[in-house]
């Protein structure tokens, strides 16, 4: 109310584009840089009318170009042509990509120290020592045969870039990282609620959908003609929200295993062979073929929430709006997580034991992982996901697709080059407008940035560049999107909003999550805790000399189940008896060969003793975290006190002036009544009320 | 502002008697039983000058007397009298109290459930079957002798009332009846906000303390003249707050050294024989030596915490008073469950074995647990601190010490009875009240509440019968409040407060460190994981038998040290060559002897896996809970918006109203000095606005 005076003509007010300016400004280049560009504007701000009509042509220059990429949104002139709402989507990127800054400096900080650290890294020198000369056991039946260990010494070299002390370090840094940047955006949407004057904005109630008005009403026709009649909308709408719900997990549930056996199964068909450079192809082009699964089934899975939503039948339009959204996520983010989930937890750990593998669909056997742990497939999981899922849903489906519906929109309208030129001309802009394409709400570029979140967040042990790429992708993120809305689509209907809304509760949500996942992958997919255990409690000499050894059990070849032994024994140069795996299991002879070593269990408890104290001394890092930085900038909350307080003098004020004036009122009446004789009866009224108190009557 | 009117007189007003009434009646008996009581209170609703001056009259009646405990509390009646801080709590001590109901019924079917099962329980069985000849390993050096395990029986038939499966899932129900609790509370809150107006209530700011002016004079002073004398104030005031906080941790950190030390010291040297009915003696009387410590350290802490808070001179009353409250709570929490988290979690942990005893303080050895674990031992402290603290704390300290400072107040004064009655006639009331002892705030109250709350919530896997102690002792402590503030206290300056304040963030807090503690309860005191390790991984045919012996490991009493083997060898009349003790370690004849054994792995990974998923399946439960209640009542949330508009529409009006009296003076001014000629001057000014559309000039 007191604010509102601003909001007239904001665009010709020389000061306010100034003010503008200041707003987006990065530093005192940015000041500079404007006052040259004034220049060029000249006529913009001389001539105040027109400046009016410009905010898109600003908000090109400004906010659509990649030319900006390094200077802060024009979050102001955001929300006064697009509306609250795209406002807070926008500033909302904007933080998290600023936030994402440190994130990227700091995973790149602990990537390059495991590069400068990988040449003393004893378990992958004992790996790589030719000297060391360990025959390991085949790793598939008949086809393959004995290896030597140091054949995979690149690999292992590779897994320790990911898997060292420092990602222990940055798991617990990105766990506070997230808490901080919630509490960050909180502060930001405090702020700029107070900016934009919505501190006192409540969301009126929607009004109810066409769907659910039907389906009322053909209830109460039902029940006033009360025939057992079942048409399709009847049986959907007797569909309880807990059956919806349970077909949802059901989905969910379906995909998660065809996933996990459609990944199985490519892997295990893969390679005869065990060569390293072959499997490191293989696995890459898995991963590829995995990516493009997941694209095609994100719009499968958004065509299926959409329909679940629909037979719900919502009552009003924004909680079929959060349904759909939440439905939608819980699809996508299962999509998008399962292979990766599956690699880091499930891959491995199912195998058997030489002699005794564990055999699924037949006479298919599960894949193990590399000596070396599978962190690393994880990662090159993660980072084919990461940059394929951003390049191609960006560019191919954010870029290309919009301009070919476009494109067909203008085939559709069959008119030859120089007519459009000629149209363009006698056009009106808004019947120009009509060809781009409409505006179709803001989930889709919110559900991109909550995968990413997720990518960035949950599996950071296993990936430190992961913010880098987050960061790289949203740079040009915030300007692709910004082309989008200036140029791409119609206007949207401007909306008012305080919040996020639901998007804050599931990052809220993910981000509590990706502390159980990052105290999993660190405990279990990476070798960090059986280091550790192997340091203190078996080195005989307190270093990790003999690490390797320790970690791979004996398996004496005449146990080879039958038809499984290598068809191609001698492939080394000479007869093996003993061969080596990766497993904590008794020697063959011990009492009870080939049973679970007592090493394996406590390995096994320091692995889950470290997921407790990770999990509780990170979240009471992040209570804490979250405690000390408090919800509502101070000088907001000292701002929206004194104007409380100005209210209320106001209020108050008026109601003394009308009081007095009632009194004022009162007290003529009986003047004029019961002095009427005294004084003259023309006596003016408009008095001042300050006289009152000396006129005794 | 809207319903300020209700406010004037509430006591003039029958209906609102009635409707106080109707509030704390429970059901229709007591409004039954108000009819007849209204009869008595004839002159009180006749006479309404009268019964303006009796509201502690009726507080008295309806509020403090131990005759309504089963009532719904007056809190209306509460509010009006004491103001709204007082109300508050009093509300929230019946919300407590009022859901302690179903916890303590449910912990009560959980001790049945142990009861009636005691002789199906296969361990308990087995120890007490004399045909189970099991010699164990002494427990202390020289003077104890080897014992049979069937001497154990009765504690072990006790163990299993509190160690049984049920007892799993009451620390589930518990961890979210804490969230429902804490969710009630708020909706309740919200409910008595909206109720006694306090929506759009801020608290004003505090102004500075003394103590703090003081200060910062002085620090002014000091830096005009820059003398480098260094006073005491001077010197407190310079100690940082971090300083502080690490003074705070250091005492309590002292605190836990010390009691440990005074406990273990205890154990150590009570008790010489091993009888088992001596040992249950020792216990209790150890048990009432420490809470009697406990009490008496309670007030010394509170001293303390009182002085470190005004060494850190804090600058407002309200600062003072929350740091003040988070210190003692600090203090006063670690000294009551230091004894209890020492028996829970470190009580035969650190014994090490027969042959190699860990000794502390030059030769004594720590205390074991009896064979069925320390769970019948925490449950006698817990029962007994409970107990104690409840009866003699509320008895002695909040009855007995007021009674005799009101003595000696009057003792004092000196004298004589008969001078007194005189007196008593002369005097007017607020001259009586003046020998009532002063009120020193909440805080005590509160803080016996959470420690109690502590009590129900953290430990409750081993005591399930703690909510029905708690629940007795709240009956009886919300009437013993009741008739202390309204007989032995003057009456307090009525303070105005929308929430309980810091305390609900520390009953936040306690109810998630129950979740953590619970689970480690379970998995570590009780024998539950062992149970079902041994039943699904080491039974032969899938039953409990032969779990007592599993649990026991093998000693060669040749393998004693010198010095520690009994001076009664033959006290159970033959020759002991193999002894037992409850461990997992191997047999004396394997080759690694007495080291810890593969089982012992085995069953912490076991352990500390339980204690994972229990802590992530509780939590995840809870925030589901937290999620689905919402914070404010269907109802209160539709009045406030409905009021909200109102407010606008008001609002509106006026404005529209104010509009159209200045368009009405500018009118008629442009009219008389226009139209001056055509119309009379004499023209009455206060024609109706509506007028105005018609008159066109």
């Amino acid at each position: 109310m007191i604010k509102s005076g601003l909001k007239i003509n904001p665009w010709c007010n020389p000061a306010n584009v100034f003010r503008a300016a200041n707003d987006l400004a990065l530093g005192l280049i940015t000041v500079v840089l404007y006052q040259l560009e004034m220049q060029n504007r000249h006529l913009l701000i001389q001539n105040c009318h027109v400046c009016f009509c410009f905010p898109l042509q600003l908000l090109y220059e400004e906010w659509a170009s990649y030319s900006v990429f390094y200077k802060y949104q024009p979050i102001g002139l955001i929300r006064k042509y697009f509306g609250e709402k795209i406002g807070l989507y926008f500033a909302w990127l904007g933080v998290y990509t600023q936030m994402l800054i440190p994130a990227a400096i700091v995973g790149v900080i602990v990537f390059l120290y495991g590069c400068a650290t990988v040449d003393d890294d004893i378990p992958s020198m004992e790996i790589c020592d030719p000297r060391n000369n360990i025959t390991m056991c085949p790793l598939c039946d008949r086809a393959c045969s004995y290896w030597k260990l140091v054949t995979a010494c690149g690999t292992a070299r590779a897994s320790h870039l990911f898997d060292n002390p420092a990602t222990v370090f940055f798991s617990i840094f990105m766990a506070l990282w997230a808490v901080i940047f919630m509490e960050h955006w909180k502060r930001r949407q405090m702020r700029l609620n107070y900016i934009w004057d919505l501190t006192g904005f409540e969301e009126e109630e929607d009004h109810c959908r066409a769907d659910y008005e039907v389906r009322v009403m053909e209830k109460t026709l039902r029940q006033e003609h009360a025939t057992p009649k079942v048409t399709l909308t009847g049986l959907s709408s007797s569909l309880s929200p807990s059956f919806q719900i349970s077909v949802t997990f059901a989905i969910v549930f379906g995909v998660i295993l065809y996933r996990i056996s459609i990944k199985a199964a490519l892997h295990m068909s893969s390679y005869p062979a065990a060569r390293s450079n072959i499997r490191a192809t293989v696995k890459t082009t898995a991963a590829i073929i995995n990516l493009i699964v997941i694209i095609i089934l994100d719009e499968v899975y958004a065509a299926i929430a959409r329909w679940l939503t629909t037979l719900e039948v919502p009552k009003t339009d924004k909680s079929f709006e959060e349904r759909l959204i939440f439905k939608t996520f819980i699809l996508k983010f299962v999509n998008a997580f399962t292979p990766i989930v599956y690699l880091a937890f499930f891959r491995g750990r199912l195998v058997g034991r030489p002699g005794n593998y564990l055999y699924v669909v037949g006479s298919y056997r599960m894949e193990e992982c590399a000596h070396a742990g599978c962190l690393m497939e994880l990662c090159i999981q993660l980072c084919i996901t990461m940059l394929g899922k951003q390049l191609i849903q960006n560019n191919l489906f954010e870029i290309g697709i919009p301009k070919l519906k476009k494109l067909l929109r203008k085939r559709k309208s069959e008119i030859d080059p120089e007519q459009e030129k000629e149209l363009n001309k006698t056009l009106h802009r808004h019947e120009k407008d009509h060809f781009l394409g409409p505006f179709i709400g803001l989930s889709p570029e919110y559900m991109e940035m909550i995968i990413q979140f997720g990518m960035v967040t949950l599996f950071v042990a296993s990936f430190p560049l992961a913010p880098l790429f987050a960061l790289l992708n949203n740079i040009i993120e915030i300007r692709l999107d910004a082309k989008k809305f200036v140029m791409e689509l119609r206007r949207p209907i401007a909306a008012r909003a305080k919040d996020i809304g639901i998007w804050y509760n599931l990052l809220r949500g993910l981000s509590k999550v990706a502390v159980i996942v990052n105290a999993f992958v660190i405990s279990f997919t990476s070798d960090f805790i059986p280091r550790l255990v192997y340091q203190y409690m078996y080195s005989p000499d307190g270093s990790m000399h003999g690490f390797v050894n320790h970690t791979l059990s004996y398996f004496n070849v005449k146990d080879f189940q039958k038809d499984t032994e290598p068809l191609q024994p001698m492939h080394l140069g000479y007869k093996v008896e003993i061969c080596r795996y990766k497993d904590y299991r008794e020697p063959p002879w011990s009492s009870t060969p080939y049973e679970l070593s007592k090493e394996f269990w406590a390995i096994l408890a320091a692995r889950l003793a470290f997921v407790i104290v990770f999990q509780n001394v990170v979240m009471l890092m992040s209570d804490f975290v979250d405690w000390l930085i408090p919800d509502i900038p101070k000088d907001i909350s000292l701002q929206i006190h004194k104007e409380k307080i100005l209210m209320v003098e106001l209020f108050m004020k008026e109601e003394q002036g009308k009081r007095l004036a009632a009194r004022d009122n009162h007290n003529q009446e009986n003047c004029t009544s019961s002095s009427s004789a005294n004084q003259s009866p023309l006596q003016p009224r408009s008095r001042p009320a300050s006289h009152l108190n000396a006129a005794n009557c």
